[in-house]
């Protein structure tokens, strides 16, 4: 069929006759569609004008064909094109161009060609259809008062479910009027920091996730690194006199983020002697507390002490870090300076997303999902250690009894160049040492750390593959 | 009628013997909430405790009578205590006592039986199936990339219905690149405090939001008022000595909050001039642009200077407080500082919310939903007005050609007895006092501020009687 010309169109059928100018060097695609926003934004393409066909653009610009197509298919998610079958593609239709040049318009990062950074569920796996049915089932449920202004402490509905969920599958002790709902743990944080006593520095893990940190630090707060070693984080030490001023620890007993060991006994009740002795808080982060693959599960530390443990949870590992839901489990006597940082009115979370969380654990979808996740990742993690006994004996994975990521340890003094390598084969990854406390005296052991969960099922294989390869030789 | 004591009264009318002790400096009626929070939640006072009268309290701690109204309806509005016609205040019945002292158990605010207060679309009115279907259609479409880490600029689907939506409903100038998704509008000025050039004062209107100032007052930013007459806000002030270092300003020109007038054309150029002169900053709160009932709505100001205004909205009034969406349109030159105070990821607005109502806008759905609410609110003012006209031709409501709520004016230095005698009858609405910037140096006039979206369909008609039998005589 003949494209025709649409109502707005001024050009020949052939396409507008189109000049870009493309830096001499990096990535092509990105370079063509930063020229053609260019061209949109300074009005020298004008609404509703039709642009070259691929092919034509594309031998211009001397580029392959399927470069011009990906960068107009972006041109049009961001609406600066559209895209019409019979009317080809055009320039959006938009108020009169601006007079001076943009700025700020930062570009999303161009993805990796493997992802295997840490911390990310598979995005391609988020449970679509359970998820819109409980949330249809869930709004229409719902009282009126739902869609009034919200109570900061999150709808009864998902207290109550979690209060339950958390006590069958992590056995946390708390009624739903010791929960407040918030939008992940980074918020959980502030929100401990502006409504939590005790005031002073914070002890910390070694190895540990640098958000935390950095929220830590825009408070003003100071952070001690306790040791670790093959019990755990050294929470002994929070009776010493290097930690004499400290009265809160943040944890992650269940599986430390990033070396991996689950929390021992003798180290989960001196953390808790000391919080009851000091009059102190343990701050428990249970990221990835469902997953775990070859024995029975860690309880949370919450559960020894309610009166002496924030624990802190969110969705972003179990469905998808995109649905902002988290929460925290609070000793009764911070619930109202919480809930006194947080606000009169819920301002963060949104209540069909805290609705359809509620319906979606009360319906059993939940506990389906995440045993789900857990069989696939379980499955992945035994590839990854079955390719690397074949191809790279000589590297081990640690930390592989749970979670989302393993740590691939690598001999002394070659982080750097192995995530250099893995770079060059399109490989995203995180390194040991980017998770290091500054002032951490435990001793370094250089090692990748491999978020085994974060690639689409259909080519996990091929990152596996790239990976080994890219690995420093025996 | 004598006062009979209710079943669980175990003390005489006359009250029960109550020992508060009040720090000795400080606000007094903060104390005494303070304190009377204290007793019950210690257990000092039962559940159904009839409290002391208010002169009994005040003479025992040397306060004013008023400080122990005041007091007592704080903690009546909490859930605390409960006034009933006849029977006094008493301590609430609550939950069953925990064996161990029960800290944090704030309770949620006891209902009114008339909500008039402003700010709030009415609950029942949420477009459940349609917002529903929208999710589904929405979550079905999304590509995988949608449920891994959130870009913080917020989704491309939903930025891209914004700019077109915006565009041709409020006049706005912008392309999805220059739109920053976000919880709300609190949330959006404190990203532009930390990511917002210019420094310094904010000027503000002389009457608005409380939350405004207080979100200034938190980051340390002083809030100068300008004058306002019946043109709206005076930014005519603006180049005045008083206003010599401000080079931001916050309006709300489509509908002034609270008194209701639109921005006069030569303000709105008064406020682009100077930003243009001074490189200044308008931060342009559209709070309630969608719902105008008497001619052509008003453009935002936005429109006239993109690159000197910012542009502020959300779902809050035109589909519920409780979906926390909310959009800052920005000048290109700030958009990077936002985004780097928002954070690497989207970590505050989840991702299913922001792809169902970009689908819920591109279908019509939005606007189908809005139309609906215009008509029904412009309903339920005129009948308001009718009202007043019927039984109350000595009080004016004024702001009415727009927005959810109204103003209705009062002699002068009636306003408490008018909130009290609307309490009297279970009214809850806010005075125009409540509104006023301590500073302003414009006159004070009397009123209720009356927003007539907030009940329930079927309980509007009941609440316009209640409120016009509260209403002070001729």
């Amino acid at each position: 069929m003949p494209e025709s010309p649409g109502p707005t169109d001024a050009v020949p059928a052939t396409g507008v006759d189109l000049h870009l100018v493309l830096p001499p060097a990096g990535p092509r695609r990105a370079a063509v569609a930063a020229a053609l926003r260019d061209a949109v934004r300074t009005g020298r393409l004008a609404p509703g004008t039709r642009l070259p066909a691929y092919r034509a653009l594309a031998a211009d610009l001397g580029v392959a064909r399927n470069t011009v197509a990906d960068a107009y298919a972006e041109l049009v998610a961001e609406g600066w094109l559209t895209a019409r079958q019979g009317s080809g593609t055009r320039v959006a239709e938009r108020v009169a161009a601006r007079t001076r040049p943009q700025r700020g318009t930062r570009q999303p990062t161009t993805p990796p060609v493997h992802n295997l950074r840490q911390g990310q569920p598979d995005a391609s796996s988020f449970p679509r259809t359970a998820w819109a049915t409980a949330a249809r089932r869930a709004i229409s449920a719902a009282p009126n008062d739902a869609f009034g202004p919200g109570d900061p402490r999150g709808r009864p509905e998902l207290r109550t479910a979690l209060a339950g969920y958390l006590a069958r599958v992590r056995g946390v002790r708390c009624t739903p009027d010791e929960i407040v709902v918030c939008a992940g743990v980074a918020h959980a944080l502030r929100l401990l920091l502006s409504g939590g006593v005790p005031a002073g520095p914070v002890a910390v893990e070694a190895y540990g996730l640098p958000f935390h940190r950095g929220i830590f630090a825009a408070a003003g707060v100071r952070t001690i690194p306790l040791g670790l070693d093959g019990h755990g984080t050294a929470t002994d030490e929070l009776t010493t006199r290097r930690a004499a001023g400290v009265r809160r620890v943040l944890l992650t007993p269940a599986h430390q983020f990033p070396t991996g060991g689950p929390l021992h006994a003798t180290r989960r009740a001196a953390a808790v002697d000391w919080a009851r002795q000091r009059d102190g808080l343990v701050i428990e982060d249970d990221y990835d507390g469902e997953f775990r693959y070859d024995r029975e599960p860690v309880g949370a530390v919450q559960g020894l002490d309610p009166d002496h443990v924030v624990y802190l949870g969110s969705v972003s590992k179990s469905l998808s870090p995109a649905v902002r839901l988290g929460w925290m489990v609070l000793p009764p006597h911070l619930v109202d300076s919480v809930l006194a940082a947080k606000g009169e009115r819920e301002a963060w979370t949104g209540v069909t997303d805290q609705l359809t969380l509620a319906e979606f654990i009360d319906s059993g979808g939940y506990d389906r999902h995440v045993r789900r996740m857990r069989q696939r990742y379980r499955r992945r993690r035994n590839q990854l250690v079955r390719v690397l006994a074949d191809h790279a004996p000589h590297i081990t994975a640690t930390g592989i009894a749970a979670g989302l990521h393993a740590v691939l340890s690598l001999p002394p003094g070659s982080e750097a160049a192995a995530l250099e390598a893995a770079a060059q084969r399109g490989i995203a990854l995180d390194v040991l040492a980017g998770f290091r406390h500054p002032d951490a005296e435990v001793p370094h052991h250089d090692g990748l750390v491999v978020g085994y969960a974060t690639p689409p099922e259909h080519r996990y294989e091929a990152a596996l593959e790239a990976l080994v390869r890219s690995l420093p030789p025996a």
